[in-house]
């Protein structure tokens, strides 16, 4: 269990993150960074970058390691996981990690290139017989009929779940070699197109045409959107909207790299992760308003 | 002669200036930078920079030197020089360098830290008995009495020139080590403090309290306001307006680094010098609107 209260919490380290990173810690600001493995997906991949400038014809890989080398050689506290949920506690932000909380005055969301939503209309539907959390909630749909559909093997844990309470339990898995689940969980093969239902969720219209009806749908371990786990936060045009001191419209959140918009580049980054980071440095050091 | 029309011509050779040209050279696009020497004078004089990412505890004359060899080993066009004035020519922009006029589709501002005006109220009565260039203006003030401020000794020529034709010259040298003039050239020991006028300059308080009353007056040699360079460019608190894009009010016009606002980092010039490279390279191959 994690006590410390950090001035700053990053999430992601692809070259936003750690430039924010590292310039918070040069203001001398409690810094962790929570970001996933590799660190930025895209950039791995990258064969040769030649317009990060002082270091051209780099791998992405070797851009990456160079980047991961400096913030470590200054001791940054660097975690790997996904944050699920941050609440905004009126003093600061509450981070939900794994099973434990963090608390930090500030957050600067550097999660790279947007959301995808696995199927249209979502954001609309949220809340209205779509959620992203099947155990959190199921008692809603006591004996009624739900569906799942899921990224990964662990949504079978809640569709066995939700099979002990619910009427009929649809699972549909986006992923091969699913495993053993309850007899009772209905397997589909199908894939899902688009949710059916005007202001609320009633049925799932899978790629066979065929619609079928249900109270409530799950979609499990997709991406997050930004302004899921940051109730309120504003996106413009799937991209989260800043300013240019890279501040969102809630104080205390800021944002930098790809998830604020194009050109999805290096330098652009790991500039506008400097911006943020020296900004953040500042709001940390002053009472909130 | 340069004869050449470019897409994207840069003012600075500083991080942003480089970051921008090495981004709009990938893009295939006709490339010069026009810098002064050194490209940038704060950068140059730093000990250690320790935050630019990928790249820890470098002296600032040692990035500059890396951040020069990347842009070179592109063969990027570098030209020291100082441009004078920016004509918008409907089609593009024409500038004037020295003595050559040069013509591109865009401009990337990327002068560095803001300009400082000589004197309060430059801004407010320039072409109101203020002017930035005697030889220009000179007719204007025939059988009158004019004030010359100089930071150099390229001022004394303009001074020989407008005493063939103003009643009185009075010349204010802000150098050392100044030269022989024209015997009627009537040099002051006093410092400039303030000019005096309300709707145009009728003369300059003096440090030692006294006002010279003229009839015009001109600052020589001194910082070139980006809005004096660039006519109609929308400025903010002394630095130039642009939005994500790294564009100003200007069509064609952008700018990067930091000139356009703090924090004066290289890691945030050279990622506003990457967008203002990648956008004026789309801008430079769109027909103007």
């Amino acid at each position: 269990m994690r006590h410390a209260d950090y001035d700053v919490v990053v999430l992601g380290c692809g070259p936003a993150g750690l430039s924010a990173a590292v310039n918070a810690t040069i203001r001398n600001k409690k810094v962790l960074v929570i970001g996933g493995d590799p660190c930025s997906p895209p950039m791995h991949k990258a064969q040769k970058i030649d317009n990060y400038l002082g270091l051209p014809a780099t791998s992405g890989a070797e851009l990456l390691k160079r980047f991961m080398d400096h913030a470590q050689a200054m001791d940054i506290e660097i975690v790997n996981g996904k944050v699920d949920l941050i609440n905004d506690t009126g003093a600061g932000y509450q981070l939900l990690l794994q099973d434990e909380f963090i608390n930090s005055k500030t957050i600067i969301i550097a999660t790279g290139v947007p959301y995808k939503s696995t199927l249209p209309r979502e954001e609309e539907l949220l809340g209205k017989g779509l959620g992203y959390c099947a155990t959190c909630d199921g008692p809603l749909y006591r004996d009624k009929t739900v569906m799942l559909i899921s990224h990964n093997e662990e949504g079978e844990n809640e569709a066995d779940f939700m099979v002990q309470i619910c009427r009929n339990v649809y699972y549909v898995p986006l992923y091969k070699k699913v495993g053993t689940m309850d007899a009772r969980v209905k397997v589909l093969q199908e894939r899902p197109r688009e949710i059916v239902g005007e202001n609320e969720v009633t049925g799932v219209r899978m790629t066979n045409d065929q619609v079928i009806p249900v109270d409530g749908l799950f979609i499990l371990g997709g991406e997050t959107s930004p302004s899921r786990l940051v109730p309120g936060l504003e996106m413009e045009d799937r991209h989260i909207k800043v300013n240019r001191k890279q501040e969102t419209n809630l104080h205390g959140v800021l944002a930098a790299g790809d998830c604020t918009g194009k050109p999805y580049q290096v330098a652009k980054s790991i500039g506008e992760g400097q911006v943020a980071g020296l900004q953040a440095s500042l709001l940390a050091s002053q009472a909130r308003p």
